[in-house]
C-alpha cells in the first residue's frame, strides 16, 4: 500500500486533477475557461456567483469505520452544495482541500476523490482545483460556487407573517442511521446495519433534490436554508433572522417510509429524528401562501411574532449538531 | 480566558460576522449582493471569475509562537489571494474555514479573523463567509475569488521561446525570516529577531505587491505563477506546463537589502533562500521580448527546450516546500 508521504503531494494532486479532466473526456464545460491544475481556475458566470464553504474533521463528521471514502467525499460536496441551493443558486463548481497524515494510502484519497468529481459531476459541476496539505488529522473543505438563474436569492431573512413553511424532502433518515451505526458500535446486532440498509445509506450519503432550491426561489420563496443542524435548529434560526413566529406541526413533517421500522428497532420516537436531527440537506423554506411547489411538503405557518413552535409549544434550547458542544 | 468550547460556534461565528461587516460600516460594497452570515455569500462578477483555494496547517504552516494570530490569519488571505494574481485576477472576496480544538482561546481566534479581514479590506476584498469547526489540530482553509478586468488569465503554459523571466518583487526574505526563528529555536541569541526584524516580518506576513499580477497580465504576460515553493520549483512547473527551456541568470534575482546581513550572521548563502526559499509569494512571469513592466525584474529567458536552468546548470531534484515531503 503506497502512502501519500511516499508518492508525494504534487504526484497525487496530479492523479487528482486527472480524475477531475478525464471524466469529461478531457474537454472542459463551456463555462469553465481554465480548470484544475493552474495557480486558480477561471470560469465564466452568467449571473450572481453564490459562494459558500463547509469544513468536515475525520471522527468528528466523519469515519472510515462507517463510510466508503467514495462516500466522505461525495457527502462533502453535498454538504457544501447544499448551501448554495439555499440561496436558489445552482452549483457550477466546486474547490476542495484535503488535509491528511503522511500515512495516510494512496488508494483512500483517489477514492476520496472520486466520489467529490462524481457528485460534483452529478450537480452538472465540476471540480476547480484545491489543495492537498500534511496535518495529523484528516480535514476536508469544500467551497462551492454557484450561479442565481435570474431569480432573486433566498436568504434567512424574508419569511413574512402569512407565509407557509415547507420542506423539500424527508427529514430524520441520516439521523436514524446514524443510530443504527453507534447502537452496532455500542454492541447491538451488526445484522441491523443490513437489515436498516436505506436508514444507513441516507446518513452516508444523504440525497437531497437541490435542484428544489432554484425551483423555489423562481416559485417566489421568500426565506430558505438547508437543514444541516436538525429543522428545530434552523427554524430558530430563520424565526430570528426574519423577525417572525414560525410554527410547524410535527405530524405534517414527512419522513421516509422506512424510518418508522429503523425507530421500532432502535426504541427511539422517529418524530425525534425527523425535527432534530441533522444533515438530511433538504430545504426547508417560505413561500407566499398558495400552492407549495411540486416536491414541497407544508409543514406549518409564518406570523407576526418571534420564536418557532412545534405543536404549539416553543423551542430553543435544542442545539442538535452545533460544533463544539454536541456531545 | 473564554475556550471557543465554552462561548460556542454560533456565537463565535456572528462575532465573526460582525467583525467583517462593522469594519465596512455596516454597508456592503456595490458588488456585494449578501456578505457573511447567510447559507451562502451572493456578489456580481463583471468578468471571468478566479477562484483558489490554500490551506494552512499548525506546527506545519504556521506556529503560534513565531507568529502573532492577526499575522497567521493575514498571511493566510495573502498565500491564497497570490493565486488569484498569478492568473492575472483581482481580489474580490474570500471565504475561511477554521478548524480548531475546542481549548481554543477565543480572543486568538478573533485576533486570527481580524488578521484576516484586515487583509481581505486591504486588497479592496471581502470576507464572504466561512465555516468553524471543532477540530484536534488548527487547520485554515481560505479560498480566494477574484476576477478579471479585460484581461487574458495568465497561465502556466504560455510561455515562449523568446519571452523574457521575470519577477515582481525580492525573494528569499521569508525563508531568511523563517532561518532566524529556526536558528533561535536551536539556541542562536534570541536578538536575532530583533536584529534581523524585517526579515522575521517577512516570513511571519509576506507582502508582495499583488496588484503586479493584473498589471502583469494587461502588459501581456504569456505564463505566471507566484513563487510559493521557491523559485526553482517554480521554474519546473514553468518549464513543464509551457514545454519551453527556461534560464535564469541567479545574479540577476533581486533580494532584499537586509538580506545578506541574516546570510552573513547565520552563514548561509543569500542566494539559496533567493532561489529555493518559499512563501514570498512575489510573482514570476514571462513576457514578450522587450521591457518588462514598471516594478518587475527581469532574471532570465526563454527559449527551445525543456527544463529549468539556473546559470546553465540544469536544476529539477530540489522541492523546496512540499508538503508531504520536506525536512
Amino acid at each position: 500500500m503506497t502512502t501519500v508521504g511516499e508518492i508525494g503531494e504534487r504526484e497525487l494532486i496530479a492523479r487528482f486533477t486527472e480524475a477531475a479532466v478525464g471524466r469529461t473526456s478531457g474537454t472542459l464545460p463551456g463555462d469553465v475557461v481554465i480548470g484544475s491544475g493552474d495557480d486558480a481556475a477561471v470560469f465564466l458566470s452568467h449571473g450572481p456567483v453564490v459562494v459558500s464553504t463547509d469544513t468536515a474533521v475525520v471522527g468528528r463528521h466523519f469515519r472510515f469505520d462507517w463510510s466508503t471514502p467514495e462516500q466522505i467525499g461525495a457527502r462533502a460536496v453535498v454538504q457544501s452544495a447544499a448551501d448554495i441551493a439555499a440561496m436558489g443558486g445552482r452549483l457550477t463548481g466546486v474547490t476542495v482541500s484535503i488535509a491528511c497524515p503522511p500515512e495516510t494510502v494512496v488508494e483512500r484519497l483517489l477514492a476520496l476523490n472520486a466520489g467529490i468529481v462524481e457528485q460534483a459531476h452529478a450537480y452538472g459541476a465540476r471540480v476547480l482545483g484545491g489543495d492537498l496539505v500534511s496535518s495529523p488529522t484528516v480535514v476536508i473543505t469544500v467551497t462551492s460556487i454557484g450561479v442565481l438563474d435570474d431569480v432573486a436569492p433566498a436568504t434567512l431573512s424574508g419569511a413574512r407573517a402569512g407565509d407557509l413553511l415547507a420542506v423539500s424532502g424527508p427529514l430524520g433518515g441520516a439521523a436514524g442511521g446514524l443510530a443504527v451505526l453507534s447502537a452496532v458500535e455500542h454492541g447491538a446486532d451488526p445484522a441491523l446495519v443490513d437489515t436498516h440498509a436505506e436508514a444507513v445509506a441516507a446518513y452516508r450519503l444523504p440525497q437531497p433534490d437541490l435542484r428544489a432550491g432554484p425551483a423555489a426561489a423562481r416559485a417566489g420563496a421568500t426565506a430558505m436554508t438547508d437543514v444541516s443542524d436538525g429543522l428545530v435548529e434552523e427554524l430558530v434560526t430563520v424565526a430570528a433572522s426574519s423577525g417572525v413566529r414560525l410554527d410547524v406541526d410535527s405530524d405534517l413533517v414527512p419522513r421516509a417510509a422506512w424510518l418508522d421500522a429503523v425507530s421500532a428497532a432502535l426504541g427511539v420516537d422517529p418524530v425525534r429524528w425527523a425535527l432534530g436531527g441533522g444533515e438530511d440537506h433538504v430545504l426547508l423554506a417560505a413561500f407566499p401562501a398558495g400552492d407549495v411547489p411540486p416536491g414541497w411538503t407544508r409543514i406549518g405557518r409564518v406570523s407576526d411574532g418571534d420564536g418557532a413552535y412545534i405543536d404549539g409549544e416553543v423551542v430553543g434550547a435544542v442545539r442538535g449538531w452545533q460544533s463544539f458542544t454536541e456531545n
